[in-house]
């Protein structure tokens, strides 16, 4: 089954739109969990086991496993293999290259670590986004309006009377296919989710910044009326941080956005 | 020794503004070297054997290391650790992302790898580069204008009477000091080389795009002036496959691009 159909199908099964996010960070984990690649992997497992009945999908972030060099990528190979087919798996990267190394990042997340979507920055254009895509089967979330502080730097930059995000939100949604393709819209900027909806009404948005970063998850909810959406949360649920019941603290976390976000409330 | 004095005194040392650009690609290679992470290794460490005279850097493309996997990274570690202190080494990811991912980003490559330098994507903004900037003595290359036909879509947009990437050139040169701060400008549009490089006479430029891609050496020196420039090769050294030959031949293509890139000529 491809990308696009997996996760409408899991969206119905688990009843939500929640992603949880495994971003691996030593210094918020419990303690006894910081010290080696068994650890931080038996931490990830955790999270999955607590999360699985409330999640659709998982987002890895490869920052956080790069940064144990080739063994983090063993971490993230163990990973992948324990949640297996269970859910829809986000390789959240942001990559995007000339073509023929784009093409060698296609055939790394999903062909070597088989995930069933990426995060895609689009910067360099239509041939860094296209080995994405040829990939068949493959849902691809491009970057258009990101959660930080600095998506204001470049992405909200005006031309006429657009913002940058919209101008390439219309070339890339003219180049290729909607079951394909879905955007990153941060759900710390309400009234440019907004626009982004109204102009992409059938594609998912994936939309990360809820939580910790102090997106409003009713107000974002509003704004995108009841069309195809993922929001990703990763450090509210996982690093709720009670070492004597760290289960049942990213099950509670969990459970307390999946009310938020199922799809028949 | 910082990264910048380091490359300052190996292209005095070497003559040479030479980047080899280390790209594993099996379906490249010769036959024999296609079929098991030792050989890709093998490959890897007769390219820096035989170009390690004509080179003041190696540019590592993290995306054909990951295509492996975690055995990719194992053939990075390597490799990185076979070239040694030698040369500047470069990681070409084109990371950018939230600034607690970068962080982790900038703590791979620069910690977990040992690189010297890394490429960034600027698209998320400032807060997407920082973490890079505070890793002490690390120079960092951010692309302005790549070598691929797609940098026309969105790289070379018009806002008012200048491109994107001169608006995104002004923002970032303000931002980050000099001697950490580079640029990646493709060697493919000459003129728009001519643009940064007056603008920014004194950083740092690492230009790829000669030689497969079809950028003008001759044309890319002239619109340099003598200013601190990197100039990458890749395919058009490594790739020359002859397999009776393979050492050979990679060291001439390397003496070629070298009686070009010296220093003093």
């Amino acid at each position: 089954m491809d990308s696009y159909r997996k996760l409408i199908s899991l969206q119905k099964k688990t009843n939500s739109r929640l992603c949880v996010g495994i971003d691996p960070d030593p210094s918020k984990m419990p303690t006894s969990f910081r010290n080696s690649t068994d650890s931080i992997l038996k931490f990830c497992q955790i999270v999955i086991d607590a999360t699985k009945q409330y999640a659709c999908a998982y987002k890895f972030n490869l920052a956080f496993f790069e940064q144990f060099g080739s063994k983090g990528l063993q971490i993230l190979e163990k990973a992948l293999e324990y949640l297996g087919n269970y859910s829809i798996t986000i390789a959240d990267g942001k990559r995007g290259d000339i073509g023929n190394s784009s093409k060698a990042y296609a055939k790394s997340l999903y062909e070597s670590f088989n995930f069933d979507c990426a995060t895609l920055n689009p910067f360099m254009g239509k041939d860094s986004l296209e080995p994405f895509f040829e990939t068949p089967g493959k849902l691809n979330f491009v970057l258009l309006l990101t959660s930080n502080p600095g998506a204001n730097d470049f992405q909200k930059i005006t031309i006429g009377n657009k913002f940058l995000f919209q101008i390439m939100l219309e070339k890339i949604a003219s180049w290729f296919n909607g079951e394909q393709l879905g955007f990153v819209v941060g759900a710390t900027k309400i009234e440019e989710f907004g626009i982004v909806r109204r102009s992409v009404p059938e594609h998912f948005i994936l939309s990360p910044g809820v939580g910790t970063q102090g997106g409003d998850l009713q107000a974002l909810l509003k704004a995108n009326d009841s069309r195809p959406l993922l929001v990703n949360i990763t450090r509210d649920i996982i690093y709720s941080n009670n070492e004597d019941d760290l289960y049942r603290n990213i099950e509670s976390r969990a459970k307390y956005y999946w009310e938020q976000l199922r799809i028949e409330l």
